[in-house]
């Protein structure tokens, strides 16, 4: 028998955004790894192996999923949002690129799931309706300077911005650093909203301008979108305003 | 009795890759308005109207489904991919913000779905594994001059750069420009994939690098991904490599 390995999108939270595919492998695992928070959403199956860690053990995690596999296990990985965004998928692959011969032989898929970015925009109308970026603040992987660069160049290209992880207990001063440069290069009226745990109970959303954001509002929890110079706000009575990014660009000016 | 629309989200094609909450909104509505090719996916019901429409319409798409829910009928507007990126949802709130008063007191709602962008890298490995970019080539609604800039900038961030819309009848030149413009400013080696109706029967990758794509290889229905500096591809015996963006940027260099 040949083990395979597959890793899987559990989207945002709740189980009515998990495509039926991801559900499928779930079920039909017999070992499924992944950060324990994420184990806690798949529903228990008799004689299925689970293998929980830290959130932060993610080559661990990917290694022992790879050698399982590699005994003719059938081994789901599980991501948050999408494993393709800022999540395991690329963790797998780089213990692959790295690890035994083998584990190029192992047939690996990966099952697309709703990102944090998707299910934001979703809630808050059209933000990325156009052009966009989507930067990870986490410095753990990458020098604060190339950060600050796709700031500058993502303002310089007016894409509407997706900031990922934006606070973490070791840096809460990203995003404080992140929002001092985008004030330096992008209207004060800009509209930002910031989408905490979108889908789940708590989930909170906080909409503002570039000029009157607070950056403490994001928590690790939180996607922050910050608009493009068409991004706009559609005000509703008694309602929060929709956000609007339009598909035409500068048509007209 | 209160009507409602709900832009809907069809992923890129298969049933397997559809959120359960689109196929409960699908099952519910009185009427699905949308692109004939769209509605063809979505499973007929005893007594829903359909209301199918040319691709280019969506605004007057958009204003039908409108009046309909203003009328109380409870509307589904379906969309291929995520109707946040690249699509139906911004359509809609364009109506919206431009109609009339009474459209803004409409419970509208976004259900996301799986993009192209996601299900490409889905299929290659990890290739949006960090930092990266979405624009969409077409300049119906935009300046060409805008889609320059913002490759440039792309480049000039090194993000991992999703093409939508990279060739239409009316303008199969654009793709042609991009590939010349980028390979001023990005190296010949960088890793490129043409990822045509990935998860329908018609599926097709090709995996190439900058200095060697032919950019006439991306159709109306290919999302084309340009890798950073740090995206590789993995070789694998037998099988086409793994494309492959690692989560560390530019770390110990």
């Amino acid at each position: 028998m040949t083990g395979a390995l597959t890793i899987v999108g559990l989207g945002p939270g709740p189980a009515d955004w998990i495509v039926p595919e991801a559900s499928a492998v779930l079920d039909a695992a017999s070992d499924i790894v992944g950060y324990q928070s994420y184990l806690d959403r798949v529903p228990q199956r008799p004689g299925q192996q689970r293998h929980g860690s830290d959130n932060r053990a993610e080559i661990t995690r990917a290694r022992h999923a790879l050698a399982m596999a590699t005994e003719g296990r059938r081994v789901a990985v599980v991501s948050g949002g999408d494993p393709g965004v800022f999540a395991m998928a690329a963790a797998v692959f780089e213990a692959i690129e790295a690890g035994e011969a083998a584990w190029r032989r192992l047939d690996v898929m990966v099952v697309p799931g709703i990102s944090a970015m998707q299910a934001a925009a979703a809630r808050l109308g059209a933000p990325l309706g156009h052009d966009f970026c989507a930067i990870s603040l986490s410095d753990n992987l990458k020098p604060w300077d190339v950060v600050e660069r796709r700031l500058h160049a993502a303002a310089e290209a007016d894409f509407v911005i997706a900031l990922f992880n934006p606070a973490s207990r070791a840096r809460p001063e990203n995003i404080h650093l992140a929002f001092q440069q985008l004030r330096l290069c992008k209207l004060a009226t800009t509209p930002v909203a910031f989408a905490r745990a979108i889908g789940r109970p708590d989930e909170r959303i906080v909409l503002t301008r570039l000029g009157d954001a607070d950056p403490a509002t994001a928590d690790m929890s939180t996607l922050v979108l910050i608009g493009s110079s068409e991004t706009r706000f559609i005000e509703r009575p008694g309602r929060p305003p929709w956000l609007l990014t339009p598909r035409s660009y500068g048509v007209g000016r």
